[in-house]
């Protein structure tokens, strides 16, 4: 986070500076070209990485840019593009090949698009990979990752350096095998499972689309960038893809646009042996507009015009397919599976080189492309200084607006958002906690400026909706409820791509719990790539009664606890499910899973919002000195079945204590001696209640403990029933309670 | 299996009648007009459930049903169509009416499609739903339930009596909230959550090609059966749908019959809000044939003409999008939402009855109507005896053949098949648990005649293609290689049609471990709906090394522990990966995950294929009287480091006991005794070592074990630093082994 309150606090120090309109808005006199082609006069600065003194440009230097403007592609150096565009592709061929491992087939057909991209079309700032209004960039084909890598070498980013090109794929490189954002500065999402990064995309573009239509004004686009995405064979076929580019074209995403890598060939040989689909008359019936760039080999100017007739379209998002050939260049491997992810071999790289007249060691970055591409560091530095000078007088027009949109792009939450959580008493009316989840989304959609979500077309079962907010339209993209359709996985993904667009937008979303199934593998990547999704998991156990065993998650709080880096909430009433909101707002680099109940639960005594905060906490005790005879353990709709069973106990004499285990992460995470006070060593008697699988609970149960759960799947019946049948009752726990102690 | 043996007896045993061409093949002067229209002159005749006296029907029956195929469409009774359609839609009413639950709206507009299909196109025998030639339909907007149980009830089947219909969403009940087969005869997947069922019924198509491949001969048409879906629009949207229906574009399975409830609500409402997407045209992309039915409602005759226009597409599966009104005949509720997934309510009920006209008591059948179905009894009989009749003859012909369909249907395994599964001893070549593993699968096919399989793109990666074998291919069917392309989800889902098509298809599907978690929705469905498909997931830890954490499974292991019915292997070495595989192949009613190596392992002395089929058993041991000082458990790639540390423990002096726990729940599943004799609850000094989540393990270990493994994401390196980096060593196991005790 540190890195992007600097980047707002530029924002907030900067001198203001003139205000230049931004290459779409039309300000004649002092319009940046920074979308129109090659410019061959760079200057240069020094600037410190993350950091950029806004005094460092002067209005001379802004004009000297704004001159560049007058060169057309037509000027530009064909040689030294194809120069460049070997550079990126012998970047990749000698990194895989120093690492024995990796995927230089992509890389290589990519490199011309790569190129224009990151040389002629995007706007970034390498020395500040995290400001704000940069273009996104997104390689769902994550296994072509040395494209990306050459790519931000050359821009000048300091996160990959040829010492980095040296040691890909290595222990500890800051290159892994696959994109990943929290690694390398400037790739934007993880990626590398197919699918998602196209889905991350729609994300991306949404969260701008929906910041636009909120902050910008008449006189101010401050919010504008393009989403670019280059995706392969294999992202198309995946099912994640169809989802969210249906979305997409739904919602009418038009700055985003995506490369479609149409080599003909994947893992397993030729598509023809399973793809033969008609990718654009897809993509045209899920309101794309298409475009077809035949040769993406050499047809620089093809991909230049598809670029520009993509951005003409402005209510929809493009596809671009490019027929590339995969190891390009490579005379006897390209165009054939073995170039896909294996190194070329010393021969075959030689022979590259003899075919594509590449004289030069591995590694190396011909003087005339270094200096071709060194103007982006200079170029970058005065886009943002202009950015943040436009931000500087937005802020004085638009106060509120503005400091909104700060919370957004720093993640600093406004003060006090807390106290708007609701609590409750005992006495407050039993509820569903996925009810209850609804009143905490609507307090918290009033305080955080970011927050914003919606289910996978069960809003009105998972409570999802905001009261205050519309529907996220095509025609209303200032609105925040997302409406996602029956598309779990592309809805995943989608809000990965908006918690990583901006520090503080927080998007939650939501389906029926045992459909996080569909998700997973978005699930996965929320976890992984630190994106603080919240995910709220309704309809959580048996208790969802009649819709029986396909709807009844049985085995998912124990698949969620053993996943790394996300939280598994399963909060009992009210106080819990406000307390589990709290733990996942706060938490920006980790995904929560709240799971919640269609049933009604009691309000219960002794629950809070700071015991959640601690994952596991006592909730009631008549015991004293830390010895109770008996501990019982639940969690969400159990520990009222919990505190039942110690009031039978309590009566018959017993000192009981019930402790609710919340969310085992954060009751893992807790000191020794916290731990040692709620479930003390010597007090081995111990049962523990939830309506799931046992799995994992001997960790807080002990050799002696027992566990009540249910362990086969479920059955379609009224809830009631089913709990009474499948023995998930207080007086269960009170006879097994008597069993262990 | 039972009945489904009887059914086999039936072909075995049954006299030889005269054969019949059927109905596809031409036999002017005795064809069946099975699919040709509603025939008003049933005959009767008793049966046995399940098992048909073949002797039952003579000459004379059969050419009375001959005879009614001159009657057309036109001279159906136009009334009674209307008369059967309503009671189809208040059984329906009436059941989620009683049960206060369920989901009215889409059998009250499917209904008329329902009907056709059920009384005039299907061929199905309803006292035994498990006659092998049927027409398979899968319902796959599962929640609306009720149509088909409707539809079971008026055809005949005796899993669907009137008492089943009170009972309905009930404890005990025989028709559950979703259609699952493992409960209702007459449902042939389990639906409900959203787009399996689509993807089931492509496998169930895949599965007829292919048996009609292998067996037909041009006098002998002996597999030959259609497969019909109704889906709603939410299937539509989910990508597993979009990814099973490339494949049957692609596979051109011309028998698959899709019909498209286009009611334009979901459960949010118009589906205006999600999904604008153009349907139609998305579905000729893909390479299917289209059909669009404007009025479903009443549209009796379009629906017969499109099913008619269908049919005669013979290279291309064809949707027919059929727009109806959801809740049809609900004068305040139909077209909205509200009657999607709620009981409409007594005055509602009410107002429909006077909309439509239907003076009936909750649950009656008119007597003309069941007069009119009940026909289906003995001409479904009569089918079957037919089919009997002809495989008798086939039987003669082409023994060899008959005998693998024969297998193939009953599910019996040829005998001594195990016996082709490879063994090794330590000597043999250390060999990666992947490779190993296509040893297995290339012996199993030539000895088991319903196995086949592939992989979603990595065959190659995944060693899954069978090499005696080609691909299974429009023009190539009778392969047994099927190429799924990076469809994971769809090809889960596919696999769960074929395992459920015949009880002696076996079908295995292959991906990287970690990409389990985009198909775990069709897994767990293999888990519930008793289908033993066999999950070949390869690179199943950090050992896959450079790809990094995006590829590397960590929870993996611990997430299907946790699932009911699925088996989880995790085979050290190649007598385990036979072993895992000899009780994947038997257990014909459950789902087998194999967790394979990428990297080279070595064969251990003292693994077996029979201590696999204990899930845990001792490797080493130089304790005696069952004592060892320290017992160490590995699974997969980690005993041969348990087996390491074993050895340098022994040098110094210790008893050590190495146990192997490759499937925890045939583990579980052994008696008390047998568990005591492999971890005696006297030594509690245990370490396990598994490069994967530690979750779970305590089980195994107890308060005082240790477990080693990896609780975070992985990284990108070669494995063997990664291993030493995480300390997943037996210098650790050493470590962890002196601590302990």
């Amino acid at each position: 986070m540190a890195s992007s309150s600097l980047t707002l606090s530029q924002a907030i120090f900067s001198p203001s500076l003139p205000r230049h309109g931004s290459s779409s808005s039309s300000s004649p006199s002092l319009s940046f070209p920074i979308f129109s082609g090659l410019k061959s006069t760079p200057f240069t600065s020094s600037h410190r990485r993350f950091l950029l003194p806004s005094t460092s440009f002067t209005k001379q230097q802004l004009s000297v840019r704004a001159s560049a403007a007058v060169e057309t592609l037509e000027k530009t150096d064909a040689a030294l593009v194809e120069k460049s565009v070997n550079t990126i592709r012998f970047l990749a061929v000698d990194a895989v090949e120093k690492a024995n491992s990796g995927h230089p087939g992509l890389p290589m057909g990519c490199a011309p698009m790569g190129h224009i991209l990151y040389d002629e079309v995007m706007k970034y700032n390498p020395k500040n990979p995290y400001w704000f209004n940069r273009d996104r960039f997104v390689l769902s084909a994550g296994h072509g990752c040395m494209l990306q890598y050459a790519l931000l070498h050359l821009a000048g980013y300091d996160s990959v350096q040829e010492e980095d090109l040296k040691s890909f794929r290595q222990w500890g490189s800051r290159i892994p095998g696959h994109p990943e954002n929290f690694e390398t500065p400037g790739v934007e999402v993880t990626t590398g499972p197919l699918g998602q990064g196209i889905a991350n995309a729609v994300g991306l573009a949404l969260a701008e689309r929906h910041l636009a239509a909120r902050f910008n004004k008449p006189d101010s686009e401050i919010v504008d960038h393009y989403t670019y995405v280059i995706l392969g064979d294999g992202c198309q076929m995946e099912g994640i893809s169809n989802e969210a580019c249906s979305l997409a074209g739904h919602w009418g995403l038009g700055k985003l646009i995506a490369f479609y890598d149409d080599n003909h060939i994947s893992i397993d040989g030729d598509t023809e042996i399973a793809f033969t689909e008609d990718v654009s008359a897809r993509f045209e019936s899920l309101g794309w507009h298409v475009i077809w760039v035949k040769n993406g080999n050499t047809g620089y100017d093809e991909i230049r015009a598809a670029i520009k007739e993509a951005k003409a379209v402005k209510d929809k998002p493009t596809m671009i397919k490019v027929t590339t050939t995969i190891g390009f260049g490579s005379p006897n491997k390209a165009n054939s599976y073995s170039v896909h992810g294996s190194a070329l071999g010393a021969k075959e790289v030689e022979a590259t080189r003899n075919n594509l007249g590449w004289p030069y060691e591995p590694f190396h970055v011909p003087g005339d492309v270094k200096t071709h591409w060194s103007r982006h560091t200079s170029e970058g530095a005065a886009l943002e200084t202009e950015w943040n000078a436009k931000f500087a007088e937005y802020e004085k027009k638009y106060p509120e607006e503005a400091a909104d949109l700060k919370s957004i792009i720093t993640g600093e939450l406004p003060a006090g958002w807390a106290k708007a959580l609701p609590t409750y008493l005992p006495e407050s009316p039993a509820d569903a906690t996925r009810n209850l989840s609804q009143q905490n989304l609507n307090a918290l959609a009033k305080v955080l400026p970011g927050f914003l979500g919606g289910s996978a077309d069960l809003a009105s079962s998972n409570m999802t909706l905001l009261k205050m907010f519309g529907d996220f339209q095509k025609n209303s993209p200032e609105e925040r409820n997302l409406r996602f359709g029956v598309r779990e996985h592309g809805m995943g993904a989608i809000c990965n791509g908006i918690a990583l667009h901006s520090l503080g937008l927080i998007p939650y979303c939501a389906t029926f719990f045992v459909f996080t199934d569909y998700m997973r593998g978005a699930m996965r990547i929320s976890a992984l790539s630190e994106a603080g999704v919240i995910y709220v998991m309704t309809h959580d156990s048996i208790g969802l009664g009649e819709d029986g065993p396909t709807h009844q998650p049985i085995e998912h709080l124990a698949s969620f606890r053993a996943m790394p880096n996300i939280l598994m909430f399963r909060p009992a009433d009210g106080n819990e499910t406000a307390g589990a909101y709290k733990v996942a707002v706060l938490k920006r680099k980790t995904p929560s899973v709240l799971a919640l109940s269609r049933q009604k639960l009691p309000q219960l005594a002794g629950t809070s919002i700071d015991g959640v905060a601690k994952g596991g906490y006592i909730v009631s005790d008549n015991s004293s000195g830390n010895k109770p005879d008996i501990i019982l353990l639940g969690t969400g709709s159990e520990l009222e079945i919990a505190v039942k069973a110690a009031d039978e106990l309590r009566k018959e004499g017993k000192t009981v204590r019930v402790v609710s285990l919340v969310s085992w992460e954060l009751y893992d995470e807790q000191p020794a001696d916290y731990k040692e006070s709620v479930l003390p060593a010597s007090v081995t008697a111990r049962v523990s209640i939830e309506a799931g699988s046992t799995f994992g609970w001997q960790k807080f149960l002990g050799d002696k403990g027992k566990a009540i759960g249910v362990d086969g799947f479920g059955a379609s019946a009224p809830a009631d029933r089913i709990y009474k049948e499948f023995g998930i009752t207080a007086e269960a726990v009170v006879a097994a309670a008597k069993e262990v102690s």
